[in-house]
């Protein structure tokens, strides 16, 4: 199977257009909604999520891993390669970064707009993957307001018209718009109707899906190969929500939704009823 | 010295008031910039990073320690309270919750609404708080859109005004609201331009301080005592940031904000020219 990991539902516009290159391949999607947002969170907690996300969905059966959170993909990726898929080891672990960078590259005349969320400009691992290929003008915005109207199911309002336009009004003189979270595909229509005439918006899902289609076909010792076409979702938060909101980002309705929940640094399966409510004391000897 | 802390800017509204209320106690406050928000956060997380901010300002030399945060104050405060303040302990840490309570029971006729977080609400803190006082209705809902739109600065937009529109929509009936985050003093304007007539819109802020003077009057051990009106900051972001919204919030210029980071689990200073940037590959002996 393949394994496929974000903060939370944003992911789930990879896994469409993963779904549409491989219909017959089986995949796993695990969505971190319990703990969602990364995009304001240290280096350190990022590493630590995403080495959870990873060995959870190891331990699901898949060999291959796709980061598909940009947040993960600027700044955990190496590390999960060089931890997980080093020399000799039957894993991998693929991002979206260097997809979404290729894709700009093909369509820029030589000024690209980056949305992000914080965690992604600050890295400046588009910067500088860019910076690999050609000579382009970057210009990227952390834009965290977005993310939260994506998830209340805001993306037709005023409120989300209004905030894309300040994000968009610091990025002037662009001509090409990356969409460098995975909530903002959501925003696509309403990004269009702001944008300045001309500007292509990018959406990296489908260069992601066809990158991955294209690994596979170069590394058929890691292509699990055609299976049933299931799909096995596991979210941290609640599965009830996340099946409910997450059928606008996927394109399709849900299967049932498994929840996973943090228990001694690991993700493990666990009952969403057994989530704490209220005032929480923790046995001193835990942590 | 008296600590306060919250999970960003937020709770230097509170701080303000308990300045204003206390002018020549000397103060320490510490903002998780860095990690912010923690409302849309799993339970365990707000515990640890509750366990290390109530250590860092005990090692800044508080022995008092006010809880600013509404999230933590629902789901952490009685962890900290048994974990540092029990028995024989010469520590206590004070919430905003109870004040808040108590407050909003005394103006409302009947039916409170509370904007607050995701982890705030879900704690269901407040309703048990109300129903010890009495018999009234709560309304309450999760506001995400509102923290990441004051922490761009964006009090006054459109995007604020519709943003709080809707999520009012949701509370309709009620005749208190409880600005139940630190981030909402700052959006009092557009709120109360919003809301139905009547409605008797309630910071918590000046209450929290309010009981404070109260109980260090009645815990006079516990009193620091009048010093200079010395006001120490430290942030876990990037504090030339901190500085310059901070003083929305506080209403007066910052200090120089000093940086904490988490180091092995522990809230250390810490030069931010230190921060990672790109990729982070971390040693594998290390968690």
């Amino acid at each position: 199977m393949i394994g496929i990991f974000d903060s939370g539902f944003g992911g789930l516009t990879v896994l469409r257009h993963v779904r549409t290159a491989l219909p017959t391949h089986d995949v796993v999607y695990f969505g971190d909604s319990g703990r969602t947002p990364y995009g304001g969170r240290d280096v350190h907690t990022i590493l630590d999520f995403s080495e959870q996300a990873t060995e959870r969905l190891f331990e699901e059966g898949c060999r291959v891993v796709v980061v598909a959170c940009h947040t993960v993909s600027c700044v955990a990726l190496r590390h999960l390669q060089q931890r997980y898929a080093g020399p000799g080891s039957d894993k991998r672990v693929l991002g979206v970064t260097i997809p979404a960078v290729e894709a700009a590259m093909e369509v820029t005349q030589g000024h690209i707009g980056l949305l992000a969320t914080a965690a992604t400009v600050r890295s400046n691992t588009y910067a500088a993957e860019l910076a690999k290929l050609g000579q382009v003008r970057l210009s990227a915005r952390a834009a965290p307001v977005l993310p939260p109207i994506v998830e209340e199911g805001w993306e037709g309002s005023v409120t989300a018209r209004e905030a894309v336009r300040a994000y968009l009004a610091d990025l002037s003189g662009i001509d090409t718009l990356v969409l460098g979270c995975t909530h903002f595909p959501l925003l696509r229509g309403v990004i269009e109707e702001v944008v300045a005439p001309g500007v292509h918006v990018l959406d990296p899902g489908p260069f992601v899906a066809a990158r991955l289609v294209d690994w596979l076909r170069r590394h058929p010792d890691f292509d699990p190969g055609e299976g049933e076409g299931a799909l096995r979702v596991l979210c941290s938060g609640d599965p009830t929500s996340f099946a409910a909101h997450g059928a606008r980002f996927l394109g399709e309705a849900l299967p049932v939704v498994h929840h996973v929940a943090e228990v001694d640094g690991r993700l493990a399966h666990r009952d969403p009823g057994d989530a704490p409510v209220g005032q929480v004391v923790r046995d001193r000897s835990r942590r």
